[in-house]
């Protein structure tokens, strides 16, 4: 009975295959929850600066960043969870279209830019690598660029991600503070981009054990982790395949808003960006070879037991045979009434398979 | 005999499969049906508007429309199910091309997008998901822009679809009401790649089930969930992928009859139609690698089998030798008269396999 | 040795596996049979008609259509049959360049347009669907469009395909009679392309048969049709994709021939042609899904038998090794003189493998 | 034995893997071998005409033929065999880009098309198809078409191709003969192209009879068929794909070395490349199902076996029980004393498995 | 025992499959490891040139190189060991931008050509083939070409590459000498791009030999080397392909930088690349090919197995049949009396399989 719920045991895992994180790839709906529900809490900070100086504040109101607008230095403007009357009024203020305002609003939004009435947007996805869940989270960041302001705004307020850019700024005459938004703008998609690197990296950490636990083990758990793990390639790449479009898009668009000795460094975002994609591609490969290595295992595996039952059936074939003869219940059996007759038939039933077990080895059988 | 139809009834839900389905997919030919038979009842509805007045009219005959033309307002004629003579007529007066009224009363047609003559003309299918029989269901759609109107068609007068905005026309100075017929067919066109998005989610929703079916249970009522919704996706991409190209026309026409301010709108479809035509992909990925999921369950079952059937050949031959052995009829028989013989050889008989079981173990083969 | 027999038949129905066909889609090599053996009888028809007038004729020599160039009328020259001479010297007269000539007359070519000395020039492929032996057949069509003539060329008499454009020009004012040469050539390639549909529309109708085949069997035979079909489906796009291109060079072409308002009418057929073509990937995609269907009922079948085996071989354990136990020729043997020794034994026989599939079924096993 | 050496053969045939043609097909290094050791003997032929006159020589030595240049006629040298300085004198003399010599005595070239200093240059390989290996072997060949000549280097002297175009230069005022060299050019590469639909050809006769023996044997030795043309068609694909993009960018290249008129012909061989290239797409795809042929086959077979031994284990278990029963050496067994006793035993151990097979028929099992 | 351990080795040689090369080829990530560690030894060396004329020498510092800017001739600097101070120093002296910089001394970036301020920059990678591990190695170059000079820095001083370039610039009036920078850039792209020939030839005579285990063995190991060499053609393409693009972007850059002449030698060394590309994918190929072969011969295996146990239970089965009737305890059973009986019984229990044998031949069973 214990033999019997060990192999059960094959059968419980499954319950590993989580389905919800199937339906949470497949509903990306940007529409239907266009509206999401207003948080609480809207942490707005503002960064106004040029090279020798700078001004930060914490804001109460998303009136109190109108004051920025138009005062010839560079203005960053970070707002960390949505509330749609906030994203329309600044929206309306900073000469950021509708639409644009309607994307910032709506969820699960595919990574997109735009340049519009002289702002040019970009949504993309800031990716987490959640350790515990071992799947890819994103957080929708909006960045609208104008001719004197960055507006960003993220979902979460705890999951802030500009901090290294906060660092940076503090710096008198460091390069962020002499150079205008759209260098801002940059060292944002930078930071975007570098982070897709370290999301992947941990995700080949999990991909290298999975492929350990296949050589060791190939059993239902580790079919379930590779289909996990698909399942988080397909999130990667619906979310780095577009921001390559969107790179490429920026150095393309010849925008007034970037000076010519910025868009080198969108180039070089843009060359990062590709290999990330590039990479994407290998981990995928690297998957797909995986499950070859799976099923040809547990067919390996299936070939082991089956050829030893071949052999057992091979070996077990004569001594049934020879116990079957003599024990026949015929009045006349040669040998049976000799002395040494039972030592010779258990004698062939033994010797006749270290024979067979000897040719087939010969042959290489086995 | 109970268990016989046991198995059985693994071979009989193969008619779950349903071919006729496959012979709708199949045949999709805008030719052979080109003239449909012609619906018994027609409803025409008349909207005629500026962003402060609007009038709404039943109209009984095709002819009441001709007023509309050319009044300086925008007029949406709306005509639920399709007669010949009536698109005819309809066409020549607002100076539709005789093709684009022949693609009009034809039946499945492929998405497509023509700017003949100052018309601006779509034809889609609006999806549905039929909850009953789990299909992706089309209602083919026709639009012509003009100068001053649009004129909307549809097949089936009982699944009219564009009551939100009829919704949104009632009130005075509403966006829809303050722009022109451009926008109207903007609308249109965004309700309908909407839409796109609900009937996905709802298949998301099916495919979820499956998935957890498959990882339940994986028999033969999963591969045919399998092998349906497979068919399903062909549909859903053969509806999308045109749209997209349909409205990337639009964007790109030039076409005078387009506003400036409102192409942004048409953009906004348009990374509306390409995230959808995206996510049709990923729908796809998640489908193969659900039948990947579904084989390597079969093959590991079959596994479990071939397992059981080795380890019990394996235990039983021990004891069928030694009971082949003492069941031979020498005179001669060690131990035969021997008091506990029987015990003894019943012992090995247990002693063996345990000894088997144990050494099996070790070496993790079970 | 009947039983035998029945097994064996399973290998027999191999023989449907056609090489044949094999052979005749590998060597389409257009050069290696430039030259066709001249047919014996030719049958040329001459049209020469404007919007009031229609001359019809039977030519019984190639030189009597030589007075119908340069009327200004249109003239319909159809060739049925090729005999190399004739088709040199009309195209001589007509001012077809050589090259082209030698396409007429060459077989297996790949369906190509050319646009040169003031002549279009399509060739193409008619297809039939043979429902004997349900194969897709072609019938190479050549069509020169001059200024104001269009020359049509058939391989076989027999198959002759432009009737329903006959009975139009015989109608006074038809649309057809009323336009020029680029419009009765529009006319065969849309009579053309609509009989992709049907032939497609005929393959479908078997395909789903396969199908149904496929879900209820699942034998050799439905193997050998699946084969099959994917071999015809090979021929059907090898035929559609080059059309696809050569009505797209048309439309493209801006060859003087063409008049601006006919333009509309070939753009039309390219729409067509493209569904054509899409559909063809739908086949193909049906095709897989039902190779896959195949392939996983015949595992399943396989586990269905495995599952018999492994059950059989658990419940006749108990019994095989009970038999033995008590069939050894020791002196003591508990309960052997025991009266109800025999019945208890024998009991156990039964009630063991009861017990075990009990057991089994507890734990869903079958 | 002879059994055990019947199964061994299944081993054998694996011989016929021929590792040896991976390793040529993997090793297309145009570098390591960049300098070939020179022929000992080379043929060079010169052929010098116009319409109405031509010289025809065999030249002793590569100097002989510097006269030709610049005579207003068209000269045609031939190099059967290459020695590095001959080609290097003659690249010199003719004005032929000293990287365009390097080519020439390169081995393992990629075809290429290359437009310097007023010489049009291709190198491609005219294929063979062994007869005796089944291999498609391959010839490099090299043409340089400047104002008045055509120089063309072939490797082996032995297999001169081009004696179909010497025969055409022997009639005077033939086609060949009026056009100037960028006519002869195009014969050469029409003759290439030409050849390689032969060769296809052959493949497709090899490929037809490797279907057969699939059909009817499935065995090692099919599949070590299907193997080595799978490396031939990539060879063969290897040699197309290159020579299509080299004709393209002949047509495109707008040389002043090609007349207008010769252009067409040009267009022509293009056509057929392409048909080339679709021809071989459609050999992969005859492969491909070819194999999946063959392991459904293999599987069939499979399953066949597995059949049987679930027929034969389940026959043999009624007779096995019963005769355990009867077996055992109880006291009291009822019937054993019975005189038809052993009748009925031996009675049953037939009826059971005849009704076995009736219930097992009547289900449709086997 | 020894038996047992003999199949467990099966399960051994998976630790063949090293997971530690999975984790090198997925975290390719350049910007985690940006600055990395400085190595202890730098080797600069300088060549100063021209036709007549060249200066050599090994500077100590990185400063002693500055002089030879400007002099008007060509200079190649060679830095073997990467200090980020040394790159900065040197970058601004010659007019490199920062960001070029810091790509030089990233590790892991993507190979990729940019043309910044006068200086045209290529990053890529030179392979090695490691005989010992079969893995391929990638050593990072970095080329910056400017108007009289090439500064060129590789990572491991022991792994200096340009040795065969150093030969040639010692001799006077070579070809190397008389050109400028340019022809020297060419000069190490050329020995880079040979060099992955090279690097394929190793790799090619590897896959042989893994082909040649295949046919022989197909045994675990093999699975190990395929899955390893799959793996070593996802870093040769991701090296291949890239540097494609960024010979292709450097013909059509129109650098002035690049002599018209040069160019030619640029557009030989595409053709290679292009080569290199194409047979990657023919390796490829192959590499699937041989997946298939190996799990077509396990498959056959298998097979062979399940039918010598089909044959082995069919042989056994009417000897087991007979035993058991004939060991039965009835008291009346023909012919147990018999003298013959028995002989009769065991002469049956050899003919009936010997009969079946014969009988399954004929049919082809076997």
């Amino acid at each position: 009975m214990t033999r019997a719920r060990r192999y059960i045991r094959y059968l419980v895992p499954f319950s590993l295959f989580g389905t919800h994180r199937t339906r949470q790839i497949l509903t990306a709906n940007p529409v239907a929850e266009l509206k999401r529900k207003d948080v609480e809490k809207v942490a707005i900070t503002a960064y106004d600066y040029n090279a020798n100086n700078l001004n930060s504040a914490i804001l109460d109101r998303i009136e109190d960043s109108f004051q920025f607008k138009g005062n010839n230095r560079t203005t960053w403007i970070n707002v960390d969870g949505i509330r749609v009357a906030d994203v329309e009024k600044l929206a309306a203020h900073f000469g950021i279209h509708a639409l644009l305002a309607e994307d910032i609003v709506s969820m699960n939004q595919r990574p997109k830019m735009d340049d519009v009435d002289d702002v040019l947007f970009c949504l993309l996805n800031m990716l987490y690598f959640n350790e515990k869940s071992n799947c890819v989270e994103q957080e929708q960041i909006s960045i609208a660029l104008g001719k004197d302001f960055v507006i960003t705004f993220q979902e979460d307020p705890q999951k802030d991600v500009f901090n290294p850019i906060r660092d940076k700024l503090r710096i008198n005459n460091s390069k962020l503070r002499q150079r205008g938004p759209d260098y801002l703008c940059y060292s944002m998609l930078d930071l975007i981009v570098d982070n897709y690197f370290y999301v992947m990296e941990k995700l080949g950490d999990r991909i290298e054990q999975v492929e350990e636990e296949v050589i060791r083990k190939s059993n239902t758990h580790s079919l379930a982790r590779i289909n996990h793990f698909r399942k988080e390639l397909i999130v990667l790449k619906r979310n780095i395949a577009p921001v390559r479009d969107l790179i490429g898009g920026i150095v393309r668009s010849e925008s007034e808003l970037l000076e010519e000795r910025t868009l080198k460094y969108f180039k070089d975002v843009h060359d990062h960006i590709i290999q990330a994609h590039d990479l994407s591609e290998n981990y995928r490969d690297v998957m797909i070879s995986m499950q070859d290595l799976y099923i040809n295992n547990v067919n390996l595996r299936m070939n082991e037991v089956m050829k030893v039952m071949a052999i057992v059936t091979c070996l077990l074939a004569p001594a049934t045979v020879i116990g079957g003869i003599f024990g026949m219940n015929f009045d006349v059996i040669p040998t049976i009434h000799n002395e040494w007759g039972f030592f010779i038939a258990v004698g062939l039933m033994l010797l006749i398979p270290v024979w067979m077990l000897f040719m087939f080895k010969k042959r290489g059988w086995f």
